[in-house]
């Protein structure tokens, strides 16, 4: 099938989705997720494919282990497709209601964007994942995934559409783009007549291509160089645990800490504490003038350091005299992700929640929570870093937009 | 100075519009509205200039008509702006709390999107009128008018500037790009780095122009190709004065009809007196097979037709057997803005409501209420035709974003 014929196919569907009633919804997730469990072995085999080209190919051993499956990924798989069925349905919800003096009653109802375009890596688990969704928010999607899973993704989608039709609904609700040709998919990213929104997940590069490319709208996600800000006023004893678990729990996660900044009145007695917990984590340490001294090993930060995501055992250190200039410092290099600041100071806590320009800014916590489930949205697909339409962590709501339904009786404008 | 430079002095500017009170707010759009009265004779002497080119240039009359600057236009622009510091400050709302059962505390407040492109055509009073709405809303603004009307948009952003500068304000908050090369305007919308969404106000050609050549976030606004279906069950009373309205009462504009779909049911008892009020208002009418008999003077539509925003005294006419018919053609030729459906049937109106894709769907009304004004929103900046981020009728809380502010006491992730 072409690619416009394709997107034409999914554009159909959408009216169909979005009619669906919550209990087609819902039973068509569960024989989905049934289904994904019963064809595992076809899944498997098509996997095994993909992890022999990639051994072939000379992946990398980190790509390979998110690449392959096994019986347990599938039946996570499966779980995560039963969680999403049993979540709320954000369709049909009243927004807003009000009347106008000239009689005309206004709803704001909730409705599905349409159709949805998620352009992944490896991960096959995403294809699942980012169908259950967008399904249950009622729109239709077209998945372009990696051409490093092709065989599993295909494997995967065939399997969901089936399901679908089991179930009496158009198998279109979920199209994989199976030609892995660049140039396909650039020509996808400007399919603006069929498809109402791209949504990117991956590494930075890929969020940046679709960005540049894309006439589509679309939703940035995913980049984090997240800072720790320890103020003058900070509890040590909070802030160490806080920075450990920020650095170092997931050191791959757009959630990590990247960077670390230290209000100088307590530079002398907060960094050798620091030191050490980097030291017992193995934990790189790149820090400014004003504080590596203070460090154990650590190196001195350039300034590409402070605009860095590293996803590594890495972090830099940066000193202040101020909160205003650590507010100042991390709008400057920041990707709007996720931002902490540790201090018992209510107002420098305030100033930081208000000026710091990001999707989420904590006080006293981790930038580890910046996460769908964690805000209990009960699914996630994925974190924007833009302002327009969502920011921060995006759950079913998020893939929705609204319509105006206006009732009158015969009126005309003046 | 640079468009670089420019783009990062909005971006500067930005952390200090989204921190002012309400208060300063309204105090410098106030003195704004004074300054743009006092300084009549200023913009009145550019404006002329730009006439004159206008004339020069072969400009047709509308066009210049709607360039052309005078006394009462400027008080009108001023009092928009008086309006617009009236309006309550959308900033600061908190929109979501809610606490986590690890204890975060989570608050979903307003903010401002930060900085905001507009992109528009020739008149010249959007200037003011996009400076106090983006303003208002705490935002930085990068005007991209029209060279038709840069004497006019230079003299009246460079009133608003001094104004701001006695409020004590960064003059930056509003920018105007003076170098009316199309290069420049091009390079303008790769400025993601600075800016957060483009707004392009205009003409369809000027909208497309910027989603096909935008890397920044683009808000598209304007095109309406509406329709009014009349059911079998529509009170025909209603429904003629209906079509009158939306299609004759201001035809240049997006909400203006320029379709009537008919079921065949009433086709012999309306279509008659249809044609007779198109008749009476000099309407061009060009119908399908199915209608053209029965209407005096119809030429026949073609595949054309049904797809074409006229802005012009014509309107084309479809026969369907059933409103899914209506429902369905709607889907395929309209461009997302504004629909009606003239019927005393309840499941019709429900269906129809439910099923039309668009912005704004009617029932017995005219589609002409489709305005920020009409809505109650007190301002508008434009309509908005796509999914994202907002739709319909877009005031001031449709030029802004959110984050999340959460406050923990130590808390990390297990």
């Amino acid at each position: 099938m072409s690619l416009t014929d394709l997107c034409k196919s999914a554009c159909e569907a959408k009216y169909i989705v979005q009619n669906l009633s919550t209990d087609e919804k819902n039973r068509a997730l569960l024989a989905v997720a049934d289904a994904l469990v019963d064809g595992k072995s076809k899944i498997l085999s098509a996997n095994e494919k993909d992890v022999a080209n990639g051994h072939e190919n000379g992946m990398h051993q980190g790509m390979i282990d998110r690449l392959t499956l096994d019986d347990k990924r599938i039946k996570a798989m499966a779980e995560g497709v039963r969680e999403v069925a049993a979540l709320p349905d954000p369709i049909g919800e009243v927004m807003d209601e009000f009347e106008r003096p000239n009689g005309l009653k206004i709803r704001k109802v909730r409705v599905p964007l349409g159709v949805i375009g998620i352009i992944y890596e490896s991960r096959p688990n995403v294809t699942a994942d980012a169908f259950a969704l967008t399904f249950k928010s009622g729109n239709a999607v077209i998945l372009k995934g990696g051409s490093d899973a092709i065989n599993s993704n295909i494997a995967i989608t065939n399997i969901i559409r089936d399901a679908l039709k089991s179930c009496g609904i158009c198998e279109t609700a979920v199209s994989l783009i199976e030609d892995t040709d660049r140039s396909v998919t650039k020509k996808f990213m400007t399919m603006n007549e069929y498809v109402d929104v791209l949504i990117p997940r991956g590494s930075a590069g890929l969020i940046r291509t679709v960005v540049e490319n894309s006439t589509i709208p679309v939703i940035e996600t995913g980049t984090g160089n997240c800072h720790i800000y320890v103020d003058k006023d900070a509890d040590l004893d909070k802030a160490i645990p806080i920075i450990i678990n920020a650095k170092t729990q997931r050191i791959g996660v757009c959630t990590a800490a990247e960077s670390l900044i230290v209000h100088e009145d307590i530079r002398d007695t907060f960094l050798p504490l620091f030191s050490k917990a980097m030291k017992e984590n193995k934990v790189e340490v790149r820090a400014d003038e004003g504080s590596r001294s203070l460090i154990e090993g650590a190196v001195s930060a350039t300034e590409e350091d402070f605009g860095k995501e590293y996803l590594d055992y890495i972090i830099s250190v940066k000193t202040v005299k101020s909160v205003d200039e650590a507010i100042e410092h991390i709008n400057r290099y920041n990707t709007h992700h996720s931002e902490s600041i540790i201090t018992g100071n209510e107002e420098s806590a305030q100033r930081f929640l208000d000026r710091v320009d990001a999707a989420c800014v904590y006080v006293n916590a981790s930038t580890r929570f910046t996460d769908g489930f964690e805000f209990g949205f009960g699914a996630e697909i994925g974190i924007s870093t833009q302002k327009l339409h969502a920011r921060g962590p995006m759950g079913l709501k998020e893939l929705t937009s609204y319509k105006y339904q206006i009732r009158g009786e015969g009126q005309i404008r003046g």
